[in-house]
């Protein structure tokens, strides 16, 4: 638990999986935040002066210290306040966490947008996603979550990026990304992860996100 | 040090400053090592069964454990082998050397190649690339090296990337992209680096180095 005396906040979009997973972090360690949310067209000064490089959400800022970048940021969280841990312990099992980790936020997250771009057919961009859903799928298997028994570090990457932000994208295409047939225990994990409340808070409204997504999709194409 | 039955293995490529920082640490730590140069056009069938996901150099095996990306192998190389620590004990210094670490490979590293696509002028690219390396000449400042007093993460990782790699791609161009009137604090650590023997040890031969790479830059422009 957070002392009284510290200051932490965080800078977010409601529909950013970046800052969602950092919100989950916080929740599950039951650290008080105050939460200012962010224009990321119109970016307040507030964003630019604290995030200079990048000038993207999430930026953490703990009494005094700031942080961007989300995996950075939860390992942070994880370090500063030791309760409910969310990475492994042991140097092999964090690397690999870490690792798929990036996988979902450089392959999975961006594979949707893929398709915008029109080079490659529809079917070929949904073959390419689910091949790389499917290294998850394996990675999942047998497990409740990717952290093991309970949810970590892996499962607030994957579960913000994948099931409620992309999945949410090709649902706006009419695509069912996720299928049950094709991906039987990511969807077990799924509903693991929907029984965790601090998960439940974090999710965006489907029909806003959808939308959001859609717009952003719209941005791309005409550019 | 390495215990007796220890076996580590490292696939590499001599040109790619993601195997050769591995190299460094693996030195400095004092870890003996076979080396396993890779052909990263016509790739083994090792590197491929052990990254089937990204499929690059390095590849780290470990008594069996096999780990890919370079930040990561760093980090299990530091919390395996305790001497001559590599990355800092606090979190918040800890996630800035991170965070500096993927701003190195995400946007200093690809800024050369960003010039051969010739849709912006070279006037534009050398002033964007410059103010990337900036940020990293404010950092050094004051310090003799990025980890402090002795060499570190970041600069194993700035180490191999800017000076000995994207500099020399610069320089095939005939650009001095890290002049010392522009960033003396920068010329002053590499100086440092240099009076370092495992760093020595590490640095692509210069010739052969912008040899290969204004081959991928011919590769990338007849794309």
């Amino acid at each position: 638990m957070a002392k009284k005396e510290e200051e932490v906040k965080l800078l977010g979009f409601w529909g950013s999986p970046f800052s969602r997973r950092v919100e989950m972090a916080l929740k599950l360690k039951g650290v008080p935040y105050e939460y200012l949310e962010q224009d990321i067209v119109d970016k307040s000064p507030l964003l630019l002066q604290l995030n200079p490089v990048y000038k993207k959400v999430p930026v953490l800022v703990h009494n005094g210290k700031v942080l961007a970048e989300s995996h950075l940021i939860l390992e942070y969280i994880d370090q500063t306040w030791k309760n409910n841990p969310i990475l492994p312990q042991d140097p092999y099992e964090k690397a690999m966490a870490f690792f798929w980790a990036k996988f979902v936020d450089e392959q999975v997250g961006p594979g949707f947008f893929s398709v915008v771009k029109a080079e490659k057919g529809i079917e070929v961009a949904i073959e390419e996603a689910r091949e790389h859903i499917m290294f998850l799928e394996k990675e999942i298997t047998g497990k409740d979550f990717f952290g093991g028994e309970t949810i970590g570090f892996l499962d607030m990457v994957a579960g913000s990026m994948i099931p409620f932000c992309v999945a949410r994208g090709w649902e706006g295409i009419g695509v069912d990304m996720i299928p049950e047939e094709i991906f039987p225990e990511l969807n077990r994990w799924i509903k693991n992860l929907l029984e965790i409340e601090i998960v439940v808070e974090c999710i965006p409204d489907r029909e806003k996100h959808i939308e959001h997504v859609m717009k952003i999709v719209e941005r791309i194409k005409s550019a």
